[in-house]
């Protein structure tokens, strides 16, 4: 919903389309009173990087007086777009802000999800996002980016999902010829592993090769597909969404 | 800070003091090589109360699609301003969101301070405001409002601080004949109970009595004090502002 290229720029079409998409499938659900019960997590996107580059360095904040809310102020605001979009749309949506109460600690994430688990009870959709938080994990920073990346695997392990959907802008995971692979599973990550080494094909597989051994390990059946194109992120909630899946 | 008749109105002029006060109260402690951990804890103010009184009603949402967000914008908005003013003084301030981690349960709140204890190590300045909670303290309700004096008596007896100020809008605790009580201890706290009962003298003590109560039993040494006038908060922060010590 971002362009990474522009500063604080949101791609309103695309983040309309997803607010829609969302109320579709919750629609969806309903109509066969089935419960979808769905956590969102969005990356800082155009929003937090840029100041968080400004303001971070070796873990540490550069200027401490403006550094930590500036970035948590970025992150906010992107945020708060995303809620008002689904708020718009009528999906009921709760903002979770990981700078209030998630740290890096030496064993893995300080991460309370019991409000979460409460909120999701009630019905309501957490929106989980990249911010900067506490980092105890060594001895030599403060403070460290909290990402995407890092809130599905331990958000999933938690909550053990039917799903977990990648949105990202490419159609899945590419094989050496330029072919989406359409699954991945037991059978063949072993050779998937070989094809996506980083050190063999940087060019082509685009840091895909963390993104996927991690989903691996996850025991979640996961989709990676492309959240640009119309209809898919709605096909994605239904479970039938083209791209590359991984049990 | 706010003209709690007037829905979403901020008194500015308050406001700006406060920074001030704040970041002058910082250099003195500085100036001494003595360092100042300080969290602050704001209220809903005239944000959070008018959309909370839409939305709420026995603890429930009334329109759950736009309820919660609605509720826990104007608290973030509120906070964003408070947050973005003490960023113009150079105060170095962290927003802590209590709706993500935060909520009642039967035996008292479920509340991690972990991460906000790893802040005040790093000298930064946790500021938490009310917000819209889970709520799992009865079979009746689903949400709760999270008020600052349900976040001062737990931060309280968590940090155990050297100081509590409550910053409010009269000169400190009034007795009958309209003078302000120097200080509360345990040589008159029965005789000002019996003073401050609601049901005595209502009109004069104006919901003074929870608040005096609640502070004398916290067993940290606190100020009432009138948080309007001028000097009154760096005061304060120095432990030497007139008012009613409650100790």
């Amino acid at each position: 919903m971002c362009d990474k290229n522009i500063p604080f720029s949101v791609k309103w079409d695309n983040l309309e389309r997803i607010g829609q998409e969302i109320k579709n499938a919750l629609e969806y659900y309903k109509s066969n009173d089935e419960e979808m019960k769905l956590i969102v997590i969005h990356g800082g996107g155009s929003f937090g990087h840029p100041v968080a580059k400004k303001y971070m360095k070796d873990g540490k904040l550069v200027n401490m007086e403006e550094g930590f809310w500036n970035i948590q102020r970025s992150m906010r605001r992107l945020n708060n777009i995303v809620l008002d979009c689904f708020n718009s749309y009528n999906i009921p949506s709760v903002s979770i802000q990981p700078s209030s109460f998630i740290s890096f600690e030496r064993d893995g994430l300080h991460f309370d999800t019991y409000v979460i688990e409460k909120l999701l009870e009630r019905n309501l959709i957490p929106v989980i996002h990249g911010d900067v938080v506490v980092d105890n994990s060594n001895d030599e920073g403060d403070f460290k980016i909290f990402s995407g990346d890092n809130a599905l695997p331990y958000l999933s392990k938690k909550f053990k999902p039917t799903l977990g959907l990648h949105a990202t802008d490419v159609d899945g995971v590419y094989d050496l010829n330029g072919k989406i692979i359409d699954k991945i599973d037991k059978t063949n990550i072993s050779k998937i592993e070989k094809i996506l080494k980083p050190s063999n094909k940087e060019d082509i597989t685009g840091g895909m090769y963390l993104k996927v051994m991690e989903v691996y390990k996850l025991g979640v059946r996961s989709i990676i597909f492309n959240g640009n194109k119309r209809g898919n992120i709605y096909k994605g909630l239904l479970g039938k969404v083209s791209g590359t899946v991984i049990n």
